[in-house]
């Protein structure tokens, strides 16, 4: 196989196509920009990583990253963005904490292995209970949230838009009935599509696949589910506190932080917004799956093709050996991280934003390739 | 005042000497390694910020930091080393609810703003008493913990072994009878000189003014404390979650721990290690107390001489108009963030391991020079 690594003039090192799920690619333009500021983020005379939360320079930094994503999704003022940490494994624990102090029950939409984590944690907490489970499919589907029975006095419905080591998604503008506040994990998902934000009550994302690095959990909350909070929580456990302070009670994640902004003014000058963002990726995933569907068999896709997610394309092949022979050619041809989750097997490619045609195109070439060798 | 910046020299870039309290100055040879490695960490094809922190790249990363830690600190195999997230202020509220089933109190030693945010917290969630309280004296003063008349059946005993905003820090080797375990929050003087890490329970620290960027807490905790915590806890907020998965339960602030990576390399092999470390920091507090001491009165420290702190060194002028004077002339010579804290006002110039002599010795200038116009 030959060499499908980028080529030099668009990477200047030795860079390959990198498909891991999450700490995931990101933009080359944020990579550069970040570099070039690393010593001195221009007129503070320090580097964004030592520059304090409370300074005036880190405060555009965190004001201007608020702004752009509220321009970028269509943020209502009904909406508190808040930046925080400990990943969406914290905000499984923390939506319940928050919201089911009136005893309700919350509903949960199990499509995969992040959804049944979430609920697991809901479990703990208070009472919670499942809407919709795709376990007995092999959570190779996802419900049609406009026909599901729900329960309109639900504390809320919980759904993951996105499965990331499934591959599964829940479809542009899918729209619950029952009217419980809706709330979602989006982290695997979040800024690769337009959001209709105001349909939500609360929707967190962790930063590592779409949107920064590791360490930056975004999360978009109601102001009317803020007077639900019990008392008694600890502080940093309160959405509250964090809406009281603008995310800067104690020290936030700061150079996730500007990552981020590096990364929202990626997607509105050099991407042109979600719009332009969900057709790239449309057009990114349909190459993978076209891949699949004309391979007479030899790329089984895990996902049915209605619940197929735009993010993280997933497949088997004939054999687990040849799944092995995949991932180490791939390897070697400078497409990186092919393997699927450790839970499931198989071939997992994530195309978050970042990841250019160019790679997709490159992965492509390589399936079509290996097929045509080894099936 | 004469520009009092770095010499281009040593610092390719505008920078400037910055005394933040946290996020804080990081060593310059650690941000040039990161910036180097910025776009390709070497051999992983992929920025530090874009690998999966299960690829072998990473965990080559965490594993190393873990053992310079250990290296550096002693850290005994009773051991744990924990990279979590969420800052002190998450601690503040872990510790007790991992450590206060059992019904029994902890102790808490008052040494200022910090200590009482720790208490604070520990109040909401179970018993929780105040062994030392500092505040009648301003906290100007800590208490000899050797002599205190300490609850040997209390749950743990907390301490904050520096306190930033006041500048005051417990002394070298400092030891409280009593026997109940011992927990302190580092994360000001963490890694700044030798600790004697047997004698601790639970031990933690923010990364951001000693250790690395914002965003990591490294925690250590003695392997018999983990059997005192309840069960039901949430799975994020139970430290053996993160004990039983090497801290990769989920995703970890890939970033910051890389960051914290390199500042061990460095205080190893450029400063020599933490008795080397203790040196300097020493020979840099004592250029700036010698100014406030041969200033007849002109500058006052805050702490009392034995508590003085080697990290923050916190000074009041005649009038606050003078303060005033004094942080802007600063700034405009090239010695930033010299304001105290919003909530007690004066100065104060943080010098943690980071801060170079040079760095010490300009802003010793700006205090002589300063007097000797003001005075």
């Amino acid at each position: 196989m030959t060499d499908l690594r980028p080529s030099r003039e668009h990477w200047p090192v030795a860079r390959a196509w990198n498909f891991s799920a999450g700490p995931a690619t990101l933009p080359l333009p944020v990579l550069e920009r970040a570099r070039a500021e690393l010593l001195e983020l221009p007129g503070a005379g320090a580097s964004v990583l030592e520059i304090s939360h409370r300074s005036r320079a880190f405060e555009a930094v965190i004001e201007e990253a608020e702004a752009n994503l509220r321009a970028l999704l269509g943020v209502p003022d009904t909406h508190h963005v808040l930046f925080l940490q400990g990943g969406a494994s914290l905000q499984f624990a923390m939506a319940p904490m928050n919201l089911l102090g009136s005893g309700a029950a919350a509903e949960y939409v199990l499509t995969g292995s992040w959804s049944r984590r979430a609920l697991a944690e809901a479990e703990r907490l208070g009472a919670a209970r499942v809407a919709w489970d795709g376990a007995e499919g092999g959570y190779t589907a996802v419900p049609d949230l406009g026909s599901l029975e729900l329960d309109p006095g639900a504390a809320y419905l919980h759904v993951t838009s996105n499965e990331t080591i499934q591959g599964v998604q829940l479809p542009d503008g899918f729209e619950p009935r029952g009217g419980a506040p809706l709330v979602c994990d989006a982290s695997s998902d979040f800024l690769s599509r337009p959001l209709p934000v105001e349909r939500y009550g609360l929707l967190y994302a962790g930063a590592q696949k779409n949107a920064g690095p590791a360490g930056l959990t975004i999360v978009l909350i109601r102001q009317d589910l803020l007077e639900r909070i019990p008392e008694g929580l600890p502080t940093m456990l309160d959405y509250r506190t964090h809406v009281e302070h603008r995310s800067l009670y104690n020290t936030p994640p700061t150079f996730a932080i500007y990552v981020f902004l590096l990364v929202t003014r990626w997607l509105r000058d050099e991407v042109g917004g979600l719009e332009a963002m969900r057709e790239r990726n449309r057009e990114k995933a349909a190459l993978l799956y076209e891949a699949i569907d004309a391979s007479e068999g030899f790329y089984r896709g895990h996902a049915t093709p209605e619940a197929r997610s735009l993010m993280n394309v997933t497949f088997r092949l004939p054999s687990e050996e040849l799944e092995r022979a995949f991932v180490a050619e791939a390897r070697e041809a400078g497409l990186l991280e092919l393997a699927g989750h450790r839970s499931v097997g198989g071939i997992r490619a994530s195309i978050y934003n970042a990841m250019p045609l160019e790679g997709v195109r490159a992965l492509r070439a390589f399936m079509d390739d290996f097929r045509a060798r080894r099936a």
